[in-house]
């Protein structure tokens, strides 16, 4: 068994690793004079049982190619297995066609996966859990509410003093699963149009009045949607806003608009590398090394 | 049949439509916040014979996605086929393992490409033309080099005045071709190491003395190559030497090493955009347009 890290996560990469009780295999990702993308395995892989850390975060593009050129090099390196530990799966959100000639990148980006010779793939709260069915190859997916969970039971808080937020509907089966380990209610964040060119309205199903109110997504990107949210429960009287997710891809106006907002405190993992013009106070992150270590 | 243009060559594409007497084809190619790409093909495709004409230039990983997702929504659109037109084929020169777990990514590339769905690629001077058997679809190899034979006709040079010059042994075929056309002679530049450690020796096989020569080669990118061989050519006594090749990448140091050069005149083909910080007076561009659009 090895480990292997490509260039977007190495710090969770090193982490997992020593959770397995390994050191992480050498191997180095270089570029070419012209962008090109220089994979050197720097040790011996035949017949073993490889896994690969790399999540296809921003830059998603080059990402992405760097894995396919690893598992490229390692499959004709003769590798017995490998296996794909990808905490972020990017282009996630484009997994079906809501409009007349869309891509499905999400499908695709499995296919090019599957042919580039990945054997199987360990995901983590994927946007849609449908997007295992786009492989043919064995699919482990992780779930990063009980780390969520466990960090809110530190807080001691009161337990009919919490109530869970769904942000859209969409989400709700996600926030159930966090209010049953918190053995909280949950809330959703209804939005509608009432009429065309109309702004959307924002309506709380369920009660938040005079309590933590708790919100969770799977991905924040530009954080609009989160911190309308916050808004919204402050309005209708809760007492104070916390928000998590797993995946923080932050992007754009994202960590101006969390900074400049009602919410308490940022729950995320490491699935995504912060930068460090993106670590500010309000953000808390977890690893999800522990987890993937596991799933090893 | 309609053509469309992705980002890395949208003036080539436009003169191809020209040569072919159509518009282009309504698309849009945008990133969300986080870098992903977004396709919108603006118009109905369905059953249509289909080309796309896009370069795998530098950001060679962005320009292979978003091709890849064109090919993805055309498929899904129900194009009746899928033509690439890829004037320049990125990570072309790693095409075989040349040492231990190396990964042979003009293979993957292949691969990436028939399973997104293309029916055929128009390709234009391979690095290597084995990479033609990289696919199973069909594939068309189009040649540069009677467009720089053309160009040189236009010098009115004397007839033997002129020797067609490959810099190293692999390119030894297209010099010949070139030579043909042009009624010439060929030499070749014969790198060798005496001993390790010791530089290279750069040898010159034929005559050169009092000559025009003509260097030729497929790609040129950081220019090393190419500018030494300038060097050794003129101190083996050509009285004036030029330079040709299909493809411009012309990355690093590239435009200073030719711009210091003894090159009176690099000329390059329109494969590969060349950047206005690029566009220097030494450099003439010529346009692949008619020879794709023939091709079409
Ligand atoms: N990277 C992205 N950033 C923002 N929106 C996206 C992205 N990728 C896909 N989408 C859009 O988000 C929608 C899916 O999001 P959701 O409804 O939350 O599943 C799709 O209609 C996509 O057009
Ligand atoms: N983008 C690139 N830039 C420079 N060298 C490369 C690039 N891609 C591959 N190579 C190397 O170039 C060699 C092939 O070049 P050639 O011998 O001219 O066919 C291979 O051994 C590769 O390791």
């Amino acid at each position: 068994l090895k480990i292997f890290s490509l260039s977007s996560n190495r710090a969770l990469a090193q982490e997992v690793a020593k959770v397995v009780g390994l050191e992480l295999g050498k191997c180095s990702v270089n570029r070419f004079s012209d962008g090109e993308i220089q994979i050197n395995i720097e040790e011996s892989i035949r017949g073993c049982d490889v896994y690969v850390v790399q999540s296809t975060s921003d830059p998603v593009n080059d990402h992405l190619m760097e894995l396919l050129i690893m598992i490229d090099a390692l499959k004709r390196a003769s590798a017995k297995t490998i296996n794909l530990v990808m905490p972020y799966y990017g282009y996630a959100r484009q997994d079906r066609k809501a409009r007349a000639r869309e891509p499905i990148t999400a499908k695709l980006v499995a296919n090019l996966i599957e042919i580039a010779g990945a054997t199987r793939i360990i995901n983590l709260d994927l946007h849609a859990p449908q997007i295992q069915g786009f492989f043919d190859i064995p699919t482990d997916h992780l779930m990063g509410v009980p780390i969520l969970g466990d960090y809110f039971k530190t807080k001691h808080f009161d337990r009919d003093e919490v109530v869970i937020v769904s942000p859209d509907h969409g989400g709700v089966t996600r926030a159930r699963r966090l209010a049953d380990r918190l053995k909280a209610p949950i809330a959703i964040i209804d939005k509608r149009r009432p009429r065309p060119n109309v702004s959307e309205v924002m309506n709380i199903v369920g009660n938040v009045e005079g309590k933590i109110a708790i919100l969770i997504d799977d991905i924040i990107d530009t954080a609009g949607t989160i911190t309308l949210a916050a808004n919204a429960l402050t309005e209708a009287g809760a007492k104070e806003v916390f928000a998590c997710c797993t995946h923080p891809v932050l992007s754009g106006p994202a960590i101006e608009r969390i900074e400049s907002s009602n919410i308490k405190e940022l729950i995320v993992t490491n699935s995504i590398v912060l930068p460090e013009d993106k670590k500010i106070d309000k953000i808390k992150e977890l690893s999800v090394a522990p987890l993937l270590g596991e799933a090893i």
